[in-house]
């Protein structure tokens, strides 16, 4: 990184596999205390019999300085993975949310700072103070204490998502982690999927989160905030390597992987989710459009079995047995409060019953 | 901005005035109705005869793409704007917050969904079921209604910001707009000085956001998410203009305009904010260190009057008569709850009162 009127001239960028990339970078601090945490919390739910799906949630950020000021982000609020979240606990899942800090939260979600003020919710009422007639000696008296009473537009929707929200928590079958940086999150994908490949086929990955392509090695990070009145700022990264493939062939070979591929121009999504499935070999490609993403999905998979409810088009490839399934829902029962992960989670619950009973991989 | 292994060898950036700047940068669809919206709420607080502040708090960010994937962000929590809002209030200012869209905001910050998750503050009580002695007939009674009540460990803080929530909101004191790229806060600032210019010296402008000192031009933006793939990638960025010249010269000259400055290297921290405050005219730099910002700022100003109150350090330059003064809480204290935010404004009411009573520029 520079700046400076004068761009350099000759790049430095090396290509990072994931062995060179852990090799060379920092592991978070808290790294130890993530996983032992996360391991308890697995073998917990491995006793008790439930499947656990591990949530990724948010975008991951690229520091451009050590003391960090500046940052690459990825736009994400995190909507997609806490409701979905949401989907898996109701299905009977035990989920590993790991997420970005700040990003929405399952539950929560619903109530966010800006969207629903929390401080909104709440009413001070005073207490009347006594009437003259009624002779109190007001001297006596303290003064009267206000009470906090909740008033809600939609007491039965609060309700629902409260009552959801403490079965959760009394069940103990929600476990949450946070990242920042998109280092962090890919120490703590590697970690918590070495872990969870203890539970074999039992095992899902429902990888929402927006994971930077690019990054800046530590080496290359500026320590201070970089200094502007120097002309233009230039700001050359690294590729993120390619992490899916590590984890097919080596972390979770035998875990239920669901990676999503978001695009801005439609004409692209097909074309790249099928690439990205035939290049990892994992199970599942989701394939999104930014603008489209809460009104239809695209399932790219091997040989999905088929399922009548939902209105879909398929287009089958002999050559390579790769085939799309449209999740569509209608934008009018979108906007009536009907959320698209409802069927992403069903379908995907279909599927990983069906991985859990195969012995080969489809 | 180029994906590749090659960087350009040659640049592209130019330099932006404030001027260049808005005849070629795009203004955001919304800013006529956030426009007419600021100054109905200037109007009624000037007829009431209250001081305005604009306060900005939160990262601007900087988007890569027209349809944004990514984008460059600066850090900012939002903390020190939301927390000074709230002084700034009780000190019987009206507020103008413009923020970051999702930052914290005054009063909610003390609640923000993750510190203090608003849905661990609800209880859900069953009311009891009729006792069988009562010899209610079950038939007959609806199944038992929850309540929901507010548990708080701190009843007494709650109660305290609630109050101040409600009686703002029933003042109509504080006026919220919001921003989330680089391009709208500059277009906001400048429309929201310009409505402000109406209240001469009464009108304070308290910059604390974290803006970017870089831009990408429209012009130079990819319309679509940038793709991943082909090695490097290479963003060169041009300088955001220095706006606070144009708001001492153009927009509201008679404003008292307190601006910020954030250094990671404590070393740079004085010479950089006595360098802008000699290179734009305005009134007061509140610098500070990254890590010590919650403990202490350095007040860098022209001739500020005296202030006993505080323990201070005077550093004076006979030729430039540029002061500083040192604001400090003890880290215990802070721990403990003290905001240095109320010290902070504190100071600055005191200088602002001075300035509406002085007729020429201190």
């Amino acid at each position: 990184m520079s700046s400076g009127s004068n761009p350099e001239s000759s790049s430095s960028s090396q290509l990072f596999s994931a062995e060179s990339y852990f090799a060379t970078q920092p592991s978070p601090p808290a790294l130890d205390a993530d996983v032992t945490g996360v391991r308890t919390f697995i073998a917990r739910q491995a006793k008790a019999g439930r499947r656990v799906v591990l949530v990724t949630s948010g975008g991951t950020t690229v520091p451009l300085e050590l003391n960090v000021v500046r940052f690459l982000d990825n736009f994400s609020a995190g909507t997609r993975g806490a409701t979905s979240a949401e989907y898996f606990l109701s299905a009977g899942y035990a989920v590993i949310f790991l997420h970005r800090q700040h990003s929405l939260q399952p539950y929560s979600r619903h109530y966010s700072h800006s969207t629903n003020p929390f401080l909104d919710f709440l009413e001070l009422e005073q207490i009347a103070e006594p009437q003259a007639a009624s002779l109190t000696l007001s001297s006596q008296t303290s003064s009267p204490e206000p009470i906090i009473t909740v008033r809600s537009s939609d007491p039965k929707h609060l309700h629902t998502v409260l009552s959801a929200y403490k079965a959760v928590h009394r069940a103990g079958t929600l476990h949450t982690m946070t990242f920042v940086t998109v280092n962090e999150y890919l120490w703590l994908l590697r970690a918590v999927s070495k872990e969870l490949n203890v539970l074999g086929r039992n095992a899902m990955y429902y990888l929402a989160a927006a994971v930077s392509d690019f990054f800046l090695p530590r080496e290359k990070m500026s320590e201070h905030k970089i200094q502007s009145g120097k002309g233009s700022l230039i700001i050359e990264m690294d590729q993120v390597p390619k992490i899916l493939k590590s984890m097919v062939d080596e972390w979770t070979p035998e875990g239920f992987i669901v990676s999503f591929k978001l695009e801005t121009d439609s004409s692209l999504l097909v074309p790249k989710a099928r690439a990205a499935l035939e290049r990892y070999g994992h199970q599942v490609v989701i394939g999104n459009e930014l603008h489209r993403r809460k009104f239809e999905v695209v399932f790219v998979a091997r040989s999905a079995p088929p399922s009548p409810e939902h209105n879909r088009d398929c287009l089958e490839d002999a050559s390579s047995q790769i085939e799309e399934t449209w999740l569509r829902i209608d934008e009018q029962i979108a906007g009536a409060g009907k959320e698209i992960e409802e069927d992403i989670i069903y379908e995907l619950v279909r599927r990983h019953s069906l991985w859990t009973r195969s012995q080969i991989r489809v």
